[in-house]
């Protein structure tokens, strides 16, 4: 990321952090689905993969960016790791409250730092808004598709809506020169407290009234 | 698009609203995928996005020219403003039949659009006409396989082949150096002639006559 | 590729020869998908082109190489010419275990020319051998998708574990400084003995034994 270029702050060291752990929840989620379908070590690691660097990966091709795994290799062992964990740890009873509670940290960590290195690179706001809200749901889209199951845009509870205010607010407070710091902070606490209420609450948007067909 | 870097004439100004009317028509076939199932407003929006600048998006990945909707969000904004017609309109029993028409006029202007940028980019004519062809159908490829509905390539009826004919005419045209208008006149008439023809008559190829398993 | 603006030796050529072919092959089971449900000659050629470059041109995104195939139709030539050789052969009961022989060839090129092509562009050598993975594989799992077909990955058959295994013995023998044309072979004879034996001895990897919901 183009931050990794300058002198790191502790910020900065926070965000790489975060853009780690938010590879690892990710392919972790994709480990589960190969997990459901009972498949074997590799078929874990490919949709590790998959799912863990789908959405940058396509925030950066979109921007034109280099692809942030490719000249960094250590995201595909990450989600090697979360495959290999997902293999050991879940042979027992799988807790999938666990993990759909990781999965709203790293959802809420990606729509902030996708929408941030949009915003580096000098991408229009309402544009880098959107990358983060791509990089933070593209990953399970793709693994839903490759998987055969009902993607998350076909689920009615909340989802791409706690990313796509996450990403809003932090580009708005961005844009207005806020501190980075608190307006990542803030974009990351909206996201996660949108997706938590879905989670807890089951809150979800009224969908579409009419009689289509 | 290149020709929006030098003054514009009556024809660039032309093509330029062909664009934004394809992405809006092509968005609104989106959200009416989403409509039938009842979704959300932000689930209308995500699919008439994807469907409406899907096409461009992998025709400029492919030709390796900036994604057009990243520096210009006023694409976006004309998806959202489908989405919410959709939502609002969609309420009376849905007009299928008009958006099918409408779906045609969008392809019969983006077969040409996506192969005109391509030509103008210096693609070779061959692949220019496979641009064209991927603008215009693959946006509902990918909002097909999102809604895991059956895609436009496995249905019976003549699409890509109206596109691909609508590119074809207008590649060859212009790689004669017959006058830009004339031949993307030449090239929508065509697409639009042959998919409407389809629509309204129920043309279609005859399919492989084999028993191959 | 980058090796074709140097002067041509035996093995260059040997790889340009083995890129059509594989192309050819990888084409020839798209259009095999088609003629599954009996689809016509555009669509034949859709999913043979889909199939041929799918896996080539993900590669080069990620890369950020210019896409293989705009520059050179050929290959899309190639990808039409099995699309009509399927049509017209297909009549007779196709032979099935054939093609499954051919595609193993294909993949066992295509593991080795992706990677290859990743290294001579400097990309690290892991992500290296996951191009020539992606390469593989990747063309058929569009094509899956788009037939709406569970895909490759949702096989328990050893698959992708074969194009990985001839990555990797590609790319660790050539970051040894191993002779290239010895390092290729040796890296498609092990593909392509790892994929024969799934095919003629069912060999698969032991899958996931937890109950994970």
């Amino acid at each position: 990321m183009a931050w990794q270029n300058i002198p790191m702050t502790a910020l900065d060291l926070a965000f790489v952090l975060f853009d780690y752990a938010a590879v690892a929840v990710f392919g972790a989620t994709g480990a589960l689905a190969a997990a459901r379908r009972k498949h074997d070590i590799i078929t874990f690691a490919f949709f590790a993969a998959v799912t863990g660097v789908g959405g940058g990966t396509l925030r950066d091709l979109l921007i034109d960016a280099p692809v942030f795994w490719v000249a960094r290799p250590g995201y595909l062992l990450v989600c090697l790791a979360a495959a290999v964990a997902v293999w050991l740890l879940g042979r027992r009873a799988w807790r999938m409250n666990l993990l759909l509670w990781l999965d709203a940290v790293g959802m809420a960590a990606y729509c902030v730092v996708g929408a941030a290195k949009a915003l580096s690179l000098g991408v229009h706001p309402v544009s880098a808004a959107v990358m983060g809200v791509l990089t933070a749901c593209f990953g399970g889209v793709i693994r839903d598709v490759l998987a055969n199951e009902p993607s998350v845009l076909l689920r009615r509870e909340i989802y791409v809506t706690a990313a796509l205010l996450g990403a809003g607010v932090f580009v708005a407070l961005a844009s207005f020169g806020v501190d980075r710091l608190l307006a990542s902070s803030a974009g990351m606490v909206v996201a996660f407290a949108v997706r938590g209420g879905a989670l807890k609450f089951g809150w979800s948007l009224p969908g579409f009234p009419g009689t289509p067909d």
